[in-house]
């Protein structure tokens, strides 16, 4: 008999993402199909299902093979139930997103939000492989987070849990946040915070490298300001400084009351690499418990697009293989 | 046949607290003895063997209606073999304390800290009785907590999650704490450090209430200052509020990550009641995701000295159940 493989889907703005994933976690074939948001996004589900029909009859995998799929979305989404309470980017609200994906393709649906799976994939087969205890931080436009507990994704009572980005880390004087508060790790951590920051410095410092660069090219972006750190510019250098230490402050008082083994650090900033993760681990060290400070690891997340689609998939087999 | 019983059984430096609890969480009889800390504390379990025959005799409640028993003491355990790693005021080390139980009383035993155990105590029969997601603070002497998620303790990766004393709170210039790093929850929240903010208050306020009560008893207490500040007193309220201010904004990024039902703040501090409990709001939603602060509830503790021995059979319940 064939091997059982799992469908995980990753549904974004622009692309859901879909992926065939072995019982052990090796991504067997991937692809991409566009987001239709037409009419609320009714069709979205209906397009996965066609091409998952589509891609299996291509390499001649028989639908039975197919055992399991998990669906990721941006959003707030009632896990239990598998119904998208709201995402806002794709027009849903209050849609039994599992109860039709399982009428299509009639079989076991979970699902669950795009950073949890993320970090579930980091945990399965990413940075954070075989770790029962993980925090995942993506820090991208925003500011996104998992946390993995005893081996389960954390929710919450209303499925709020790993909204790290709302962390409160300037704690007087900070920036407005989308959410509604000030001074979020959002805003001094993402690639919009950090630019931010960036513009800022500038202000203050009408000279040097970061000057140049905006006033070249009108704006200045994260990754100009990690360049600019990477060749040594005081200015940048103390911006990355700046922010990094937001992000250890958060991520120390949360390892303080969670006591992960790993925290894997992922989305467009980390691609700094590990010139990123030391001046975390300089501001993580000052703010953890001496143990926690020795003992967690940090590290840069190493499945990049593929962590949604494999985290799905983990957890599709999480599911099957529990009931 | 007779309801089943369970045994909950709370180690402190001075005396073991024991209960006989029902299934249904009802405290049928609690007792006291000395906690025996002779040559390393080698004798505390025997006595505590010991003493559930005598009182259950004397009950007459034979033995084969107590089916399990569950242990909560303080330190570093390994919750999953059952092992106090170190117990610094009992003088246990690498001490197997379940097997040695089990031995004893030929039933099933269970270990975990007892802060965890009175967080699993207040979510069973307290202020949080029935909730999944719970984070419970303990403010005595220093500041303990407990983390429940999905109806679990959260134990992380070395048992040593649920430290919410040791969360950064005072980011520069904070006081050293005694884990080593500076500007803990512990030093501004805990009785101790309440007191010693008081006594900080008095020496830039040479007037007042507070300087009355240091120079005629010499020391402030905590409870004098929440004493003050009920009748009024500025200076008082000033340092009540700096308090609160602190634990309202490391409770709520603690609340903005897991996103927990309620939150039961418990200990000799709790005391102050309600008075106390509006002040932390005040700062709790100032730094919590609006959806988070209006959503979660804030409690006293309601079971006392009663929430170890609770938690503890309620987790003697849980072990036996899920077997």
């Amino acid at each position: 008999m064939n091997k059982p493989l799992y469908v995980g889907i990753d549904v974004g703005g622009t692309t859901v993402k879909l992926a065939l994933v072995t019982e052990e976690g090796v991504l067997q074939e991937k692809w991409e199909i566009v987001t239709n948001r037409e009419e609320q996004g009714k069709f979205i589900m209906r397009d996965v299902a066609k091409a998952i029909v589509l891609k299996t009859a291509e390499l001649n995998i028989p639908m039975s093979q197919v055992v399991a799929a998990g669906v990721g979305a941006p959003g707030y989404i009632d896990v239990e139930n598998g119904i998208i309470v709201e995402a806002v980017n794709l027009g849903w609200k209050d849609y039994s997103i599992q109860d039709e994906l399982e009428n299509l393709l009639n079989i076991p649906v979970v699902v669950d939000n795009d950073a949890n799976l993320a970090a579930g994939g980091e945990k399965w087969k990413g940075a954070g492989e075989g770790a029962a205890n993980l925090l995942a931080v993506t820090l991208g436009t925003g500011v996104g987070g998992g946390i993995i507990a005893g081996g389960e994704i954390i929710h919450g009572q209303a499925g709020l849990a790993g909204e790290i980005g709302h962390i409160t880390s300037v704690k007087s004087g900070g920036a407005p946040c989308n959410c509604g508060k000030f001074g979020c790790l959002e805003t001094v951590a993402s690639a919009t915070g950090i630019a931010r920051l960036g513009l800022e410095a500038v202000q203050r410092n009408p000279d040097g490298y970061l000057k140049r660069v905006l006033d070249e090219f009108g704006v200045v972006s994260a990754k100009d300001i990690f360049d600019g750190a990477k060749t040594g510019d005081p200015i940048a250098i103390e911006v990355v400084k700046e922010s990094s230490e937001h992000l250890g402050f958060a991520l120390a008082n949360l390892a303080n009351a969670l006591n992960p083994e790993i925290i894997v650090i992922g989305g467009g900033v980390s691609k700094a690499g590990p010139f990123l993760v030391d001046y975390i681990r300089e501001s993580f060290n000052r703010f953890a418990i001496p143990k926690i400070a020795k003992e967690t690891i940090l590290n840069i997340a190493t499945l990049e697009n593929d962590a949604g689609v494999i985290g799905a998939a983990w957890l599709a087999k999480q599911k099957r293989t529990s009931v």
